[in-house]
């Protein structure tokens, strides 16, 4: 069903995805069998591919070149990909029974030197780029990422954060990759500096409602349509939104200590998501998703008209009501 | 005595090496505690910090100017200090008898996101540099270690590999790196095409010839010199020079076998490592390393007259020549 949406929202960008699509087959091609293995495993995943429409639409609101915008949006789909490959990387699902294999040790290590691959053909397209902009927005970009990947393993299990916490957290876990994807497809194209700031704003909105969704999500959806558990994400101590909002509650707090432990049950695990489930949190979680929404509208509201101000609202929309 | 050594060969260019230490520093801070003592330990442990030197002594073949030079010194060192640290993620000393603590799983994660974060930065000073040239040498050596690094892992174990398999794969892993270090620094510096394509060289065939003495050095020396068992390459499938030359030896055909399988007891080690010191293996990898050593002196003597001709010399010997 969303795999169709997606698709019509795409439609009129079709062949200039497939473009970029091509380009990543070539950006992941390695001398390494190993890498091109665990490659061509992401490229199959497939993915929505978000950063790189992002690119383009705003680029559209400028001197729009394919041929210049996949030197960006490539890239900006590698940084991406690279740190799904990373955020994989010694997960609880490569151990057995607390014992790790010598075939997950290597698998891991590959996909340590894979995502460190991605990232170095990543830096090898931005290099093409004259623009000293959009390297430095690149590179900082990068290290704020993996400043935030870090500072969420500091956070885990941690009941003590508020709402501020959260909200860096997934600014530079999700929000500051689109915001980046916004502002260069536009500062590439040469939009001026005035919608430059409307762009890339609106990224930093719609970053954020889609980061909160995903976190609602983890709660609300059935584990078939996660792929995983529901409450995933608390189960490895991360505490998200709805879980802030509810940090007082006796049941969450005792749930946080035992998973910290290791010693969850599925009946607890079920008892979680049916305190979860049933309180305001989820409801007032949706309402600040749809606050960023609104914020993000208004930016597109601030740019010049242009037949792309409609695409923006219909990508927005669709990743800030995602429900399966 | 070879820290001496090293700090009088170093003596002349302290302040500005001086100057690249402190920017490391600066470099390596981040908004994440985790990051910091990770890093901290790092900057402690020191090193021979060969990458900078090799910038600077190339540079003065041209317009010398440190400030301008030490953006290219720090991020060659960081690219270097990042693939250490992701070296030793799930490296098997944090195995307990085949279980995997929390904590070691958690080091591990931080220490592979203490790497990304070290790359990312090295990429942030590289966007100081106006010189697509630059990045472009930079972006490609990292590929190329990156890829260095897999085919290394794929090549573990495997008795049935050749002498130019062992070069490319110890291209990769060190001698790109040093050769990119004189590149750019020559390159940075204005240095004329001829002189850059002779310190680039030299810069390769001294990076060979360090890495040929590394593997030597880890079968000849002690435990204690090593810091680790003598013979560790071997036991964990890295098949080095020496045992390039000896491989249709049955000891180590057994031994490889068996450390494949994890059963190596420490007689085995020892007898393995009998069988490689009385040799003639040890003494023909020497006589290969000191044959890339030759080549990066007529390299030396291709250069113009200039005070650092004998520099060049001096790093090529102390580092050709280590015996601890």
């Amino acid at each position: 069903m969303e795999k169709m949406k997606l698709k019509m929202l795409y439609s009129d960008l079709k062949s200039d995805i497939d473009v970029i699509e091509k380009e990543l087959e070539t950006a992941l091609n390695s001398s390494s069998h190993m890498i091109n293995d665990a490659s061509l495993h992401l490229l199959q995943a497939g993915g929505k591919r978000i950063r790189p429409v992002f690119v383009l639409v705003s680029a559209k609101f400028g001197q729009y070149n394919i041929d210049q915008m996949k030197n960006i949006a490539v890239p900006l789909e590698l940084i991406h990909m690279g740190s799904l490959v990373h955020d994989d990387v010694i997960d609880d699902s490569d151990m057995r029974r607390g014992r790790r294999t010598v075939k997950a040790q290597t698998n891991n290590r590959v996909a340590m030197y894979t995502g460190d691959f991605i990232f170095a053909r990543a830096l090898e397209y931005v290099t093409s780029i004259e623009n000293p902009r959009v390297h430095q927005i690149l590179a900082r970009t990068m290290v704020e990422i993996v400043n935030g990947e870090v500072i969420q393993i500091e956070d885990k299990f941690r009941v003590d954060q508020n709402l501020k916490d959260y909200f860096r957290r997934i600014k530079r876990k999700t929000a500051l990759l689109i915001e980046s994807s916004c502002e260069l497809g536009a500062v590439a194209a040469g939009v001026d500096p005035k919608n430059v700031r409307h762009l890339k704003q609106f990224g930093y909105y719609v970053g954020m409602s889609f980061q909160i969704v995903d976190d609602i999500l983890d709660f609300v959806s059935t584990d078939r349509q996660l792929g995983k558990p529901a409450g995933s994400d608390l189960l490895h101590g991360n505490i998200t939104l709805p879980i802030i909002l509810l940090k007082d509650d006796p049941t969450i707090q005792r749930f946080i200590q035992r998973a910290e432990h290791g010693f969850v049950t599925e009946e607890e695990r079920m008892a979680m998501l049916e305190v979860v489930r049933k309180s305001d949190a989820i409801k007032e979680a949706v309402k600040i998703s749809n606050l960023y929404l609104k914020k993000a509208m208004k930016e597109v509201e601030a740019l010049p008209n242009n037949p792309m101000k409609k695409k923006l609202r219909d990508i927005a929309l669709f990743i800030g009501k995602r429900k399966f």
